[in-house]
């Protein structure tokens, strides 16, 4: 059996019982990372995998010598697959470190996350086609797709500082707007402030600048995927976006979730990537063979609203959109990776690329409420009473992803969750 | 007399006799900071203050603690102004640290500079009106400026990692390219390839996420200013831009030069900021008395070319174009640096605001080939016998910058220099 098939054997069950209940996010099968300390404690951040509502102290294991995320992050495909194996052997039902490695345990809900590794340079795509069409709708009634979109895996450089992990709680951002029929702009707060629904794939190895990664080689640079909120100003984004794309509309704040899963992880599924009939074949440094080995990550998506007079009155989040994002994807991870560096552009370890918005086909599978609402013309109806066009100050929110696949134990990548404050 | 003032004296003179050679870019008036070791040594970088044809090594002084170049930038302004006073004090004639700061000087030529320090993020702005208007004109005749121009600083992220030092070789870059009477596009090397002459604005103190810097006190966050050469591939530009700005047109090479200039050295040289006539007033965050003291950077910035066959000839570098960048600019490096954090972003010390092409407004002082071509339209003849409309393999391109003033002592920039491979 495959190293790979071995760490998804359905069979596989943890000494850490929570992992083997159904429905955990964090069964021996998944194993994500992320970087963790006791709460409130003034030490540095360690490397953990999530295993049930545990996590696990990696450096504490003698598997990885330095609590330096990149640094693991950059390591080649076979080393990282003999890392999972040997996460998994310790962590199965009758191995012989589970006296050890017990002690090497926190619960999570006693440590406090951080963003997984340190992000160099970040970019967001825009491989959401239904995403893109509908918002193209909105400001090109005429041209909703642009004629580059089929061909070009678009996507703009965005903020690595403004980026934090999952608890947020962000100001509502200040700017320049200016509403339709007025003479000039006007400055204060966001009226259209909204979230966008994406993954994030984080670079494992890097690329030296000059030196494009291929097709066929892409795959093996990612190290790992994140539930990403690309939280969008509205109003500020079409006052500002011309002639040189989104700016301060989106660098206020975006939140990721702290597990980063990984592509060996992910291997039971991806999916096919299907173009519609019709659509042009990618050019040749683009193109392959998409298939159930190689294509999309077939995550499921939500996103969940917890308005604060919900919360006052003990309500649990009301759910928002459920789709597939998988289906909403026209490019695969890899045809963004050695997109971006086939000018020569260099990736580092870490780096995160964002997906774009990921809505599905159907009018309530949106990722963003620019999209739910028509472009804030049609509010969304909360069960108490509430409706929301755009975000309202004290309103969470929160987006959870899984895979679940018939034959296959379900994996999920937790949930990220932000604030809007006053 | 003030410490600013004292350090520009136009008597001082240093005991490194080359710095009091009229013409020098680094007299004891200037003292930029770089980080560098001896050519090819195995050791880490260290920072250095240029000095005439030399560089103190400034940790050897102890005047500074560590080589993290932006812990330094860091400072508040205060402490920078005393660090600049005990420098000037050490390099001036009769000092008595003449004989122990002489045994830590290198020779310029005998060191390799570094990118000065870590760039977290970058971003580029759009500050040269003139080539606004020119770049505008070509896209789009009937409205060269979008109606924000004037009331946004327009700016866009740009990639750090590919951010190298003076003396960067890069190969020409591939990708996406699509003649407007084509039916698809195609992929192969750029054929548009340009540079832009920008000034680049380091931040010193950063500010918090969610802490927006006001106008007042935006001077304050500046640490220094660098030439940058914007490298563009115009043609893929044309064809990936719309909607979410340039990307891969941009990213694969940008080039600084290594000496940061601090916002003390260039205290003599800021000019008043004069919109012109009938222009709108900015809104009242980006609003101030942009005067003398804390208008723009009256820098003089040249580019020169050095072809294959000029290099092989033994022939000069011959001038593109001599400007006056502080005239092209429409909005403050203050200005930038506030409405870059009014929405809540956080700047961090080391991060990197490009200005924007800096054009003149007449012809000849246009800051890319794109405009002195007039789109590629009349090549560039050059003295022997060469054509340019854009760039071609083997072209060496340099950038230099200068203030000079009458009663004041004239400041250098150092060049950065550039080469494109095949």
């Amino acid at each position: 059996m495959s190293l790979i098939n071995e760490s998804h054997d359905p069979a596989l069950k943890s000494w850490v019982e929570q992992a083997n209940q159904p429905g955990s996010d964090f069964p021996i099968q998944n194993l994500p990372f992320g970087r963790y300390r006791s709460i409130g404690a003034d030490e540095d951040f360690k490397i953990g995998v999530a295993i049930g509502d545990q996590i696990l102290d990696l450096q504490g294991t003698g598997l990885i010598d330095s609590p330096d995320m990149n640094a693991l992050m950059a390591l080649d495909s076979t080393t990282r697959l003999t890392l999972r194996r040997d996460i998994s052997r310790g962590l199965a039902q009758g191995s012989p470190q589970q006296q050890a490695w017990s002690k090497l345990l926190s619960a999570q809900d006693a440590v406090e996350m951080a963003v997984p590794c340190r992000i160099g340079d970040y970019t967001d795509f825009y491989t959401g086609i239904h995403h893109a069409t509908s918002v193209g709708k909105l400001f090109r009634p005429d041209q909703p797709l642009m004629p580059n979109y089929k061909w070009v895996p678009i996507g703009y450089h965005g903020r690595s500082s403004s980026i934090r992990v999952s608890g947020q709680k962000f100001r509502r951002p200040q700017g320049q707007t200016k509403a339709p029929d007025a003479a000039q702009p006007s400055f204060g707060p966001s009226r259209r402030l909204d979230y966008e629904l994406e993954l994030g794939y984080f670079v494992g190895r890097g690329n030296e600048l000059g030196q494009p990664v291929s097709i066929k080689d892409a795959d093996d640079h990612l190290f790992g995927v994140t539930l990403l909120n690309d939280w969008s100003a509205r109003d500020i984004q079409a006052w500002e976006y011309q002639p040189l794309g989104p700016f301060l509309s989106k660098n206020f704040a975006s939140t990721i979730s702290p597990w980063v899963v990984t592509t060996e992880a992910l291997a039971p599924f991806r999916a096919p990537l299907k173009r519609p009939e019709g659509d042009p074949q990618p050019l040749p440094y683009l193109d392959g063979d998409f298939n159930r080995k190689s294509g999309i990550f077939d995550v499921m998506l939500e996103v969940l609203i917890l308005t604060q007079r919900m919360a006052e009155a003990g309500l649990a989040p009301e759910r928002l959109t459920l789709g597939d994002a998988g289906a909403a994807a026209y490019w695969t991870a890899a045809q963004l990776l050695t997109h971006h560096t086939v000018n020569g552009c260099n990736l580092q370890s870490g780096d995160l690329l964002g997906s774009g918005t990921l809505s599905g086909p159907a009018a309530n599978e949106a990722g963003s409420l620019l999209e739910l609402t028509e472009g804030g013309k049609r509010p969304v109806q909360l069960a108490n009473g509430e409706q929301r066009t755009f975000l309202e100050d004290g309103d969470t929110l929160i987006l959870r992803g899984w895979c679940e696949r018939p034959g296959v134990v379900r994996i999920g990548f937790g949930e990220v969750r932000g604030t809007v404050l006053a």
